[in-house]
């Protein structure tokens, strides 16, 4: 098997300082871990529970600030498009392009993704069953890409609740592509916070350590400086200084049982 | 309360012919039993299993043909749209305009299409507590539209399964909208037959029964002149020669409840 | 179709007087609306949440007051049994032997339950899928009684929390015996108040309803003549005052779809 | 934290030579990795899905060949027992009384089991959340024994299907006692097979790996020579041969987490 890599950054794009700080400080734990990085953060949160909630910088300018933090750094960087007509200029900064749960089933900007010829990674929809993620994937080789990532994010478990069925993580791996764990969406509580949602990063690490033994091939962690200052998905969020233990854990596992 | 009322149609716009023959054997079924009829059609399903599955006429093609059905019958149309741009045309036809359950929670398509100031039907998401829809009506109010409309079709309930919660339907009504239950969606198992979503039409009846009785302002069914023949959703289409009897026992026990 | 029926009673038995008021006043009811009764007390909760909690007289008292009952008002009597060596007791005395939904699948019970020839009513365990009732139900043919009813009171929905399926129904009531909604238990929110159940007693008439929409034989209530003073259930228990109008509403829906 | 022990034994006792060989080579194996064993075997299957199924020698014999494998191997023995009636016959013999998932909430069962001063183990209902066992801790604490184990065997997840939460591991060593994961009951797909459970052995290990990196104090695994032949839950358990390489990887992983 692969050796485990890392998908991390903010969950929004706070603005450009913040951002850079935050890659490079992945970027020094990765290399003091001997792990590989993927840097991610999102332009625009389009889903808030809140019409009033941070949303980010917007595609524009959030593009920027990724190529901004390439070039700098050298980290490929991986954030998620919504619609058809930002999958062009993502596909001219981000090496990998995310496609939401709630949109994994949408045929037309999977395949107009898939036909950037970008890594795809695909998050499996709360409400999907791992073995029909089979479907998604037709979609993406269809149009001849097989750079595809699959990333297990939860599914629905009762009201304002997510569990994380391990058992999914074999079923896709089954598929051929390489499977990813969402650590920190994961343990979100959908909604479950009244105006906004709810986060459990105590659960993070178990989980996490958990996923690993399973067997992923990546972990996809929403990290902060300073998580009850983070303008989105504080709760869920994982601190940087704790990173490096998580990840050092993580890798020993990882050797264990691949 | 209001009297029930009825959201009816053909899963996907086939052609011209067969959708005006299916709104005007709608609205005589509806004339017959007394209860008001909107029509509903979609012009593109973007989210069906396969890539190969029939989608529909496109947009345009779509709501010329339900413009023409709205002319030539005086019925009132509904459709769903799938993304901002779709919102201007769509407004230009459309009587109500319909946000599937999966963009329930995308703020930007709620609030184009409740700035056009038409009915927004939100179907609420599989991955929803009822209770967490008070959030996508405050989206809305946001923009001076109290032209809301809450449908259930159903939760997530393990994998390739949905179960409809009534507690869902006291909830939402709380909130001061009508609330209509999505009959035909809710029997989907979805993805449950491999490479396209299975249904459970003989629990139709059943489970309209049982919403109306918890109390409704209106049922959503999806129809077909012959079910085994639709290019979508046959599997929990009504067939057209059962309506009239399902609705008549509705309307009985909406009688009771209201 | 056969008319709908009652069962209701307190949760469990407080005392004699108690008891028997209430059974007088629920025979009132239904003599009022023209409605079955059979009457339900427990003579021991089991399994509290907590183990300090009030579990009633224990089974020679509490067979002894149902006895009364049944002598004084000639009303037939129903009571739950956890154990073999309570059936043949409770059999002297009891018109129907409860099998409570934890035990549904424990052979040894069933078969001593049914080979006292009374009715064996099974509540359907939270954690069973309907269908899978039909095992249960060939335990107890297996030993030559057909006096069997079988009872829905929701299924595990996430955590502390129930859902009912009114899909339950049909498909139970296609095994050929009556089917009856518990309404008062499907409102539980189990373990949901810390070291009691939560109970939402404000839902019992919606899903009562819906229940009846869809058809069942009978509707299954605890009552109280003041829920808020109840020694068990008291969250979920139906206001003795409040019944006579329920049963109305569920007659005429009965009366529509039978 | 404790080193990891090992639970495991034949789901049912099927005879005395198959017992006695099935301890003896787990004792080999667990001595090989250097891994505690408590053998487990159950007399009695009182709640098999078909009334024809194979269920055992019952209490009296069962418990012979029990001590009979403690006296011959000196392995401490376990067994489920049902009724307050086997209390005491069980524990002249056992070292430690399991509590089986459906009666976790028995009030006097966890009594009686607890007064005895043996070990109790219970199995956490598929309808309960893990905080509530709580409430099940209390019941045996109040009896003065602190010999608790918890054990984990999946939660209700739809119909005919279980989804391990590995929240509840942390959750429930939260509480102070041992947490053990029970591998082979977590993959059954209960009632999935018609008119037996079904299961996924082939899930076994990745969910017990996934459970040790959680961190758990044990793993509880039903094995047999030949599952194919077994006479109960052949299709869930583990085939011995495979048991060795199964225990150092959890070892391995158990190293690097506690």
């Amino acid at each position: 098997g692969r050796p485990l890599g890392l998908i991390a950054g903010p969950c929004v794009i706070e603005n450009e300082a913040a951002t850079l700080r935050c890659a490079e400080r992945l970027m020094t734990i990765c290399n003091g871990v001997g792990m590989s990085l993927v840097f991610k953060a999102s332009y625009d949160k389009a889903n808030r529970t809140s019409v009033t909630a941070f949303r980010g910088p917007g595609m524009t300018e959030g593009l920027r600030i990724l190529a901004k933090v390439k070039e700098a750094l050298g980290v490929p960087v991986l954030s998620d498009i919504h619609s058809i007509e930002q999958v062009a200029p993502a596909a001219d900064v981000l090496d990998v392009l995310q496609i939401p749960a709630f949109l994994c089933r949408q045929t037309d900007l999977l395949v107009a993704a898939a036909k950037t010829g970008r890594v795809i990674n695909v998050k499996k929809g709360q409400f999907l069953a791992p073995w029909d993620m089979k479907n998604v994937v037709g979609k993406i080789r269809a149009c001849e890409n097989e750079n595809i990532i699959l990333t297990e994010r939860g599914a629905s478990f009762g009201y304002n609740n997510l569990v994380v069925d391990m058992r999914s993580f074999p079923v896709m791996r089954a598929m051929g592509f390489p499977v990813v764990f969402d650590a920190t969406h994961s343990v979100q509580l959908p909604g479950g916070a009244g105006t906004s949602s709810g986060g459990q990063r105590e659960y993070v690490e178990y989980l996490s350590r958990a996923a690993v033994a399973a067997g992923v091939d990546g972990v996809f962690l929403e990290v902060h400086e300073d998580p009850e200052q983070a303008l989105c998905d504080g709760p869920n969020s994982v601190k940087l200084n704790d990173l490096p233990e998580l990840l050092k854990k993580l890798k020993a596992i990882d050797a264990i049982v691949k």
